[in-house]
């Protein structure tokens, strides 16, 4: 943090954030005046595991920056490299994602290039909004439908049940047209990518057991709404994303009831059956209704996520042509024991993509996802511990019994200290490129809603982090509405749309469409590196840099007063506010001071990064 | 550091270290009074990347000490867990391999047990001895070998030459029956593992370019002397391991020979080579004699590490028999731009060894070597960041310029903080059954000798420390004669037994024979667990702790004078001295005070930890 050299994935110290391999890449270091001066700057690459230096030259100063540039070839799909310093006292120390250390770094740090399987150009500008479809909104079309014999029917402003069968089974009928209804509300809001969970047949209202992936759900209007929804959605220059479970389908589902007590059935390698009956097999934590793939099938793969004819496919294809897919437990996808073969699930089902319709596929992996997402595959994860669990930990008020994402010591308080040592921690080892596809949601359908604990005024602070922190903003539906629920089956609340006028959901409404507008107004929110300028208990400043123009940022729980020495806020004379309440002031030795009361979320626009020619 | 909860994969602490898949194994939890008392424990583990907890039970007190019990089932070869724990003020922490933290671990930290494929047990005991066999000695039949074109003949006092051809071409002539002739002095030294580099023809003097595996070099007596040297070493119940290149052999090699500018040649396949006339083809980094090994190839599997008739298995098979090997360049090995079989090929050649002599595989993989020391195939690493590199920059006075393992940065100043930190970061990702089998060499035929460098009395604290920290102690034949040598080439000086009455020789040969004789005397320093009780930037305090006793260690540059509060001492009234000059006292509230002039290196002998039964 603040004086100290400074690397990161973005376009300024990288010329090619998408290479080939054997591209020739330039990566450049900036170190500030005041930090120890650099005398001799060296990039280590790790060629098949085998390390190689390049030297670095120094290509002249900037706005108190001395700017240093090194070439190197990219040579694996995962290239990572890092910055060895000789110091002008002869000191040595080196620059990851780790930080900045007098010690050697793990190779798992690493800056890395990831070759191969770019993302889409639009997810780096995207915005989500995640919808649960019993539970956004009802069409015309909704109360004529014949409800199955599983459902218990509720109306739209019934109160959730939280124990089963009502858990489960309770069916509000939101459907696919009542989207497409609402399609304003989401425009209006800011986002851009439309995800939702589940749409095909199952015997819940959370549709993650699937029966068949073949058509989608008639309670929600079947494949036409789909297809209404879709064309909805790309009509307005939109996208949208479906939601996959590549661990597990229904016990409902076409291919199990194959299988079930069919021994010698095409289907009975599809799961992990143990007696020679098939009556007994591997389920999703045990839960019999959530039985286990078994991807050592050929013939799953081929009709599930393999080649033209798949579900993954089809999906992707005319006429649907989705947006992409997030894969549900996607961390456990594949595992079992002494078998592993998730690395080879996601490769395939990513080659079926790129062969189809190539634009976007996330992982769900709740917990650390580093291990997964090198880039081969995912182009980024719904995660939680690095930005959720922080923030909840930092803003939150918890009381004793509060949940936290399934962790039974519960929901811990961190300092803004702590938030951001966490954050650092489990990004450290995700290459910038896939950091930039993770999403950073607050909740989300599976997890209690932020507001349920969060401390008086701290609101602005999440969602402002969430849309201005390098990732993938998320809005679960409902948050606008400043809805609460204390765990994930609480949070599913029916979106109470009778209530958008009124003040607190109003304001909560304009805040997320304000601070999705800042996203959206500057590239270096979207593509920006990320430099943290001061960091204390109560407070977080950190800068979003671009050649087009950098964005201050400043967080915090409580009254602030901090000063950050030059050269630290490049171009802070030409300050813009954009958000918030806070004063920035320019001292006359370049010092910068930011004042506010707290709780504060602020931003100021910043002129662009300018920076000498490479000469390397 | 001291007062904190405290776990490791030691006997005390797991109740099983070498546990099949679905083995249920207790693990124990430790937290000394002083620490933030923890009012309840949760083993969690994460079993096909999901995670689950265990309750843990509080089992009772020992010596100050709380203990607690908890049962986890092997989910997968590498099962990882942690311990997260609520305080009596219900603050939460969490207990990893990357230590005691407020944070939330990442994975790769985890505490694992690794189920399958264990190290024999000999290995724990055991203290490596590694030959540079040209070097070594020479027996009375050396002097009547005809002597190969490529070689210089040197005489055994003649000067090591640095420069190319001399540099690899200078043979003096060591060899297989000279080794024979010295076991009694690697016998009383009390080394218990023969380790030599590679002994197949070539054409060089280090012999990593094989010109063939299927027989002994004749210069070093052929595979005659082979079998007098096994039987030698097993006669004495010592164990004798070999050194195989499994990424590159030389361009003089049978196989190489027969593919290149021959298309179509069963042994094309076995490199890759770039042109359709097989005249370019892909090297260890670039050079030309050590043509790559390329993996793909079925037939090379065949004849080199699969199956009965591979030259892995010929070797450890009858009529030789050897312990194990050391794999060259294990790091690179399958690695090749975008492709990477390192996994599928040191997993072949591991069950080739368990089919036929199962013994011991060591990997050479000189930096950080984490993500290949998962437990799956080897069972330990020839790797310098953790150890080696860390002890020569705390305990070194360097020149500007002096070598540092290739990196160009050069050899930095640690302190003890420094050089305690990066071995914690080094060992933090690599599970404890595995962080056993890694050498701990203070330097070896690739690198240049600790010695050269060393400050003035500190070769004690560094030989002390490889014998005393967690993993395998090495000696590199000669620096129990004292010898520096500034870089890998220059530290290859054939062994000078005409020094070995010198007083320098004697005294350095004495204090190898103690140190290694302390780590016989004691079961705690082979198996035993690791705890630090003092780190500061002159001073480390570690304790190795057993049922059977436990050993404490002092080793520092700077005169000492610490005091270790009570509880972490167990036992410290019944201390016996063991090594070294120092003075160990008790005061009334039981703390413990060390002190010393330094440099020191000591050691006492401790009663073992007594642990109340667990509860779980």
């Amino acid at each position: 943090m603040d004086l100290t050299p400074h690397h990161d994935g973005s376009p300024l110290h990288v010329s090619a954030t998408d290479p080939a391999l054997g591209d020739e890449v330039v990566v450049r270091l900036r170190v500030p005046s005041g930090a120890a001066p650099v005398a001799r700057a060296l990039v280590r690459s790790n060629p098949d595991h085998e390390p190689v230096w390049a030297e670095a030259s120094h290509d002249g100063d900037a706005d108190g920056w001395q700017w240093w540039s090194a070439r190197i070839i990219v040579a694996n799909p995962r290239h990572g490299y890092r910055w060895d310093l000789i110091h002008a006292d002869g000191s040595t120390s080196t620059l990851s994602q780790g930080g900045h250390s007098r010690l050697e770094a793990l190779d798992a740090v690493d800056f890395a290039l990831v070759a191969g399987n770019p993302p889409p150009e639009w997810l780096g500008g995207a915005v989500m909004y995640q919808i649960f479809p019993d539970r956004f909104a009802r069409s015309a079309a909704a109360s004529d439908r014949r409800w199955p014999d599983w459902a218990i029917p509720a109306d739209w402003d019934a109160p959730l049940d939280p124990l089963p069968p009502g858990r489960s089974h309770q069916l509000y009928g939101g459907d696919l047209d009542g989207i497409v209804d609402r399609l304003d509300h989401i425009e209006g809001l800011g986002a851009t990518l439309v995800y939702h969970t589940p749409i095909f047949p199952a015997r819940s209202n959370h549709r993650y057991d699937a029966s068949s992936f073949a058509t989608v759900d008639p309670l929600l209007g079947g494949d036409e709404a789909y297809l209404r929804l879709i064309a909805a959605v790309h009509g307005r220059g939109m996208r949208i994303m479906g939601d996959l479970t590549s661990n597990h389908s229904g016990d409902a589902h076409e291919w199990f009831q194959a299988a079930y007590r069919h021994p010698g059935s095409p289907e009975s390698a599809f799961y992990y059956f143990r007696d020679a009956a098939q009556t007994e097999y591997e389920a999703w934590l045990g839960v019999p209704s959530l039985p286990k793939f078994n991807w050592n099938s050929a013939t799953l793969r081929r009709r599930f996520i393999e080649g033209p004819d798949s579900v993954v496919a089809k999906w992707l294809d005319a006429p649907y042509r989705v947006d992409g897919w997030r894969i549900d437990v996607a961390n456990m996808t594949g595992r079992l024991g002494a078998e592993d073969l998730n690395a080879e699930v996601r490769g395939i089902l990513r080659r079926t993509m790129v062969e189809t319709n190539p634009d976007t596929l996330l992982a769900e992996s709740t917990n650390d996802a580093a291990g997964d997402l090198q880039g081969d595959a995912w182009h980024g994860a719904m995660t939680y511990p690095a930005f959720t669990r922080g923030v909840w930990a930092w803003l939150s008020e918890p009381t004793a019994d509060a949940w936290f994402f399934g962790i039974p010591t519960g929901l811990p308080r961190y300092t803004a200290r702590q938030f951001v040592a966490q954050l650092e921690l489990f990004t450290a080892q995700i290459p910038w490129r896939v950091r930039l596809g993770c999403m950073q949601p607050l909740d989300t359908h599976d997890t209690a809603r932020f507001a349920t604990h969060a401390a008086p005024g701290t609101v602005p602070l999440a969602v402002g982090l969430s849309m201005t922190l390098p990732g993938l903003p998320v809005v679960f539906a409902g948050d606008e509405f400043a809805l609460t629920g204390v765990d994930g089956e609480m949070s599913r609340t029916p979106i109470p749309w009778d209530r958008i006028d009124e003040p607190e959901v109003a304001e909560r409404i304009a805040l997320y469409r304000d601070l999705i507008g800042l996203r959206h107004a500057h590239e270096a929110l979207r593509t920006g590196g990320l430099r943290w300028l001061h960091v204390d208990d109560q407070t977080v400043v950190f800068v979003r840099e671009a050649a087009s123009g950098s964005v201050l940022v400043l967080a915090a729980r409580r009254d602030v007063d901090v000063v950050l020495p030059a050269p630290l806020v490049i171009g802070a004379g030409a300050a813009e506010a954009a958000f918030g309440e806070a004063t920035l002031g320019v001292a006359a030795d370049g010092s910068v001071l930011l004042s506010a009361e707290g709780p504060v979320f602020a931003a100021w626009a910043l002129p662009g990064v300018v920076a000498p020619p490479a000469t390397a």
